[in-house]
């Protein structure tokens, strides 16, 4: 690994992202990343945040036209409530915070003492739980279904409302149509390694593939010998189809998990879209890339989210953070 | 590895560019990637390519402000001459043609017969080669030294300069320029493995890394065990620095192989800052993530390029690609 010691990794981390990014004001300290000219009058903040080594997800989506301030975590554990809340200070115009939560236990009982904390405080705070991952239910670390790739697009979406000045029931409406409308699903072709272990976290051997994966190496449904890229494309998008058959164009994110190399993501792309195709549904828009990885992991995960003319304008307006950028 | 076939890798990812980004124009067949409105009238159009494997490298930077077209070749092999030719015709606005050629045997002669061809057919073409990578002269693909990072910054800055307009020798000065103020130096962790050969492609045992790594895993300087970011940090800017001792401003490139974490790409960041503060080396900008990679090689590479207030005003100018996109 390329690091100095496994107990200062997500200091260093942030202390990197400071460097790369002036438009982003980074508490090493504090493991807070804000935007820069946060708080920003009028308007609704988004605050995030879970786990280090999913990276870029939740840092590098903060910026206008998304996320207001992200909380780092140790890696593969959940920031405490006290990052959140201080972010949710850091951030809030007096138009309320929306928090994006995860659902990972951890995450989501720190996210609730973090909101009682800004309350207190006299903050207005709503939450949007991500659930997408129709892989399996009740896993190592959750209760209910994992969050996992719709995270970007909640984060997005629910973004941009905020950024055209909607209160904050609208905004949190809009980040709850927007997970209740997405599915995911991922597979993973290798373990990941986290610094703190050093070896990898789970045993896959070479030849094999864990479908349904989660984010964090946690089990799926079940281990097969290595299939195609087109046979993993008509698994994934069908086990998504079979949960929620789409009733509108959809947006696609086809999301690699660390360490599968560009050139295969997109011709794993290529084989997600023929499936759609297959099945009659229609795409909207695609996004390809490692947008919420899990170290690395080699493998991939699509997810797919509904949409309506609203969430499509959404969708294309501006954005500018270190991961996601058009329109300024 | 998340593929079909070996032999059909190359094609799968054009088919799932072309389903990701309707602003480019992907020629399967042919394997051009082409940016839609090109050519662009009185605009000097770019043209680079090599062998796949690199990804986003090269296909990920067409468009406005930067490539006009790419060529991409089987993994880690050049493209041959008829791609180059084909696609200079295809962006030529009549301002001619620069050919951006990253310095391997292979693709050198291969661009050069593709200048001919092109010159041939009454296209003016210009050429620049990059060979910015310190760690040897004369590797295993390589007469002289590697094209590697720089790269990068050739296509962004000569890009913005042939976008303004400016005419062919001017933007090939400028490639130049930017070409020998820039120096690399990579490191491996892993090895890689290419789909054909589908074993890794040299051996790296577990907690040793290669420095001076090339892109394609070619041989480095040595091998040695297993030393911390900081001190790889200061080796590989030492290393450049020993070669180049900056008269100015630095654009820093801190670009990943493929599999490292961008959690541990940011915690190098730090320590790379941290080697140049000490040496007294001004940054002007930092680019952080994954862009001239070598599939799933775990690792990193950094690049700095000597910057001037042309340089800059060029590199800061918008851009609009799958890859890097600012300004619009």
């Amino acid at each position: 690994m390329l690091i100095n010691v496994p107990e200062t990794v997500v200091a260093d981390a942030l202390r990197g992202m400071a460097a790369a990014y002036p438009d982003l004001t980074v508490d090493v300290e504090n493991r807070v990343i804000v935007r820069r000219d946060a708080p920003v009058a009028g308007q609704v903040a988004l605050v995030s945040g879970g786990g280090s080594g999913h990276e870029p997800l939740h840092g590098g989506f903060v910026g206008p036209g998304m996320l207001s301030a992200a909380c780092p975590g140790e890696v593969f554990t959940s920031p405490v409530p006290d990052q959140m809340a201080r972010a949710a200070a850091a951030v809030d115009s007096g138009a309320g915070v929306l928090f994006i939560v995860k659902n990972y236990t951890g995450d989501v009982l720190n996210f609730d003492m973090a909101a009682e904390l800004a309350e207190d405080e006299g903050i207005q705070v709503a939450k949007v739980l991500v659930n997408d991952d129709v892989a399996v239910t009740d896993s190592l670390y959750t209760a209910g279904r994992r969050g996992t790739g719709a995270t970007l697009f909640v984060e997005k979406i629910a973004g941009a409302a905020a950024a055209e000045g909607q209160p904050l029931e609208r905004v949190e409406a809009i980040g709850r149509q927007v997970n209740e409308g997405s599915r995911s699903f991922g597979v993973a072709l290798s373990a990941c390694t986290t610094p703190a272990k050093g070896t990898p976290t789970f045993e896959l051997p070479d030849g094999e593939l864990e479908l349904g994966i989660g984010i964090h190496g946690e089990p799926g449904r079940e281990r097969r010998p290595m299939m195609t890229s087109g046979e993993i494309a008509d698994f994934a998008v069908n086990a998504i189809l079979e949960d929620m058959p789409p009733r509108s164009p959809v947006l696609v994110l086809v999301n690699g998990m660390g360490a599968t190399p560009l050139l295969e993501l997109f011709g794993f792309n290529a084989e997600v879209q023929r499936v759609l195709r297959e099945r009659g549904v229609a795409v909207a828009r695609t996004l390809v890339g490692n947008y919420v990885t899990s170290l690395d992991m080699a493998g991939a995960s699509v997810t797919l989210c509904q949409t309506d003319e609203e969430l499509l304008r959404l969708w294309d307006a501006p954005v500018k953070t270190p991961a996601l950028r058009w329109g300024m």
